[in-house]
């Protein structure tokens, strides 16, 4: 057991403090991480406020970790001392299910284990996440991190990253398909820059076209104000695949008339309350209505190449472990551009 | 034009009756056919009852046609006369757009020309459709009727045939797939035989199991009431693809459950309200919810290919003319196993 600064919520309803938790000893296939920079994720602050449901406190949080392996166990083959590594949703699943052997570990029929609030199975505790100096991770979840990308900026893809790259890929946008992104935040803005690096012409569909530079600067080769009636005329029957991200309720009706037959619109985002959907917007176009989770251990692998490979970052804004509490409301406001990353440098 | 005798809805709200229309001289592409049979379909009720939308009358319906080619034009090269043919949903489409193109006519970017209540291409009259003597259809949508299968039960494979093979053959129904059929009427009745003649393992889910000897002499594997929660417990996780062919509302996050991960739920019957679908019942399995309408006109050949080397037929009940009104009442009150087909010598 080692001890390491962390911040953590209380309770759900004070702000987040300074505090110390215990790491597990690093056990045979375990890798002990330095942690350098852990990105601050909407997911985040649902759930230290218990709005995903009932939690313990304290709770440290952060699924989007990157640092440097600084020991490993005795069976450990894929990482070694001072490799750049990253972890993201999850630290561990059953192994054993028809999901995890194809790679879908994030669907393990077990469930698997989620970096923070899960109960961990080397030693039953709580997951802790990755506001922390440190965190020990078995080696088949944790990621090896590229040279050529940005340290500093690459933590977000391990959860926004991943979370658009998997439905991008599995419903293969490409160079022939049109791809609309529904909501330019932290998770939309990875899915610009990902579906045009994978060749597919992309466009934004944002409340208002004040980001439209950005969603430009991007790689988006259009950008519609939602709040327009009109968007949703003008692009009927125009994409083979759309990625809503936004987490509010929308009129899925309208969004769904924006695919062309046979295409897909997949939700990312989560609205707590079921949304109101009606069957003629899905049978006249045989058109469907998925959902997507983060994405596999290989899958996420492949990623960080991809990102690697096409020089795509995350736009981050570097906070010190004091200003969390400033940034959650400020993530609550919609006022980041796009994602908070923590200097763990600072929980010293 | 030549005068048949048929029988049509007066109004929204009278019964039908006896009367005659026109049908067009037959063009150069166009198929004379002497109605033999043609099935009721419960989209014909919610048309002459205008609760699909306003419709002009007098209204000829019925879209589930068999007979026999008594004329052909100069240029018809696909059939002859003393064929056996059949008509579904469909009398035409542009023929152009991308969808036309690749067989799937009736996702026709401009619209198919629907059998009946549709605007004939041919002479800009309203279409009439299958409760009558005669229909003059342009070849490329006349289909070849097997002489193997039955002639007095074959009309509905036109319309809820096609309606489950179409989703059952595109989503991949085969020998290594879970499928579960939602309510055994004239849709779901076809849907067991055909997806357990591709070789699935069928699940029918239906109110009660007052239907379930039926169920399994339709090739089913098993039969659950979905009155009672425990099927819900009982079977989540359980389905590669689900084909719901109610029209009523029903808990989607239910029946969502039901799919494993990657698994489809694909709605052919339509409520008129929308749905209330929670985002979560798709996300953490990256299931989807799709909808299907009919097929194409290639596939339609395939589908009745398809029944006449397995054996498969419709169950139906051989009806006059004179008892339409009283079949219109038994289908509403689901009394009927499992579908209605008039003798069109009645209407002599």
């Amino acid at each position: 057991m080692r001890t390491v600064n962390a911040v953590a919520a209380p309770s759900a309803t004070e702000p987040l403090i300074r505090t110390t938790i215990e790491r597990r000893d690093v056990g045979p296939k375990d890798v002990l991480i330095d942690i350098a920079y852990s990105g601050v994720c909407h997911s985040d602050i649902h759930t230290v406020r218990g709005e995903w449901g009932e939690i313990q406190y304290p709770q440290v949080v952060g699924h989007e970790i990157v640092g440097t392996v600084s020991e490993i166990g005795s069976e450990v083959t894929k990482h070694k001392v001072g490799d750049r590594v990253g972890v993201g949703c999850m630290v561990n699943s059953c192994g054993e299910c028809e999901y995890c052997v194809r790679g879908d570990e994030q669907y393990c029929s077990k469930g698997n284990i989620q970096t923070y609030g899960g109960v961990d199975p080397a030693d039953g505790t709580i997951t802790q996440g990755g506001y922390s100096q440190a965190v020990v991770v078995t080696e088949d979840f944790v990621l090896r991190v590229p040279e050529s990308l940005d340290f500093e900026k690459v933590a977000p893809l391990l959860c926004a990253g991943i979370t658009l790259y998997s439905p991008l890929h599995h419903w293969k946008a490409g160079p022939d398909t049109k791809v609309a992104i529904v909501g330019l935040g932290g998770l939309g803005h990875m899915g610009v820059k990902i579906a045009a690096a994978l060749g597919a012409e992309v466009t934004v569909l944002s409340q208002t076209t004040s980001k439209k530079v950005d969603s430009l600067r991007f790689g988006a080769k259009a950008h519609y104000a939602t709040k327009e009636p009109e968007t949703f005329t003008e692009l009927a029957n125009s994409f083979d695949l759309i990625i809503n991200t936004v987490s509010a309720k929308v009129d899925m009706g309208a969004y769904l008339g924006l695919l062309k037959v046979d295409g897909t619109l997949v939700n990312v985002g989560a609205p707590s309350e079921p949304l109101g959907v009606p069957a003629f917007a899905l049978i006249p176009g045989r058109r469907s209505w998925a959902g997507s989770m983060i994405g596999g251990i290989r899958e996420t692998q492949e990623m960080l190449d991809f990102c690697a490979e096409h020089g795509i970052h995350p736009e981050t804004e570097l906070i010190g472990a004091d200003g969390i509490n400033d940034a959650y409301e400020r993530v609550l406001n919609s006022d980041v551009r796009y994602r908070f990353v923590i200097d763990a440098a600072t929980f010293a």
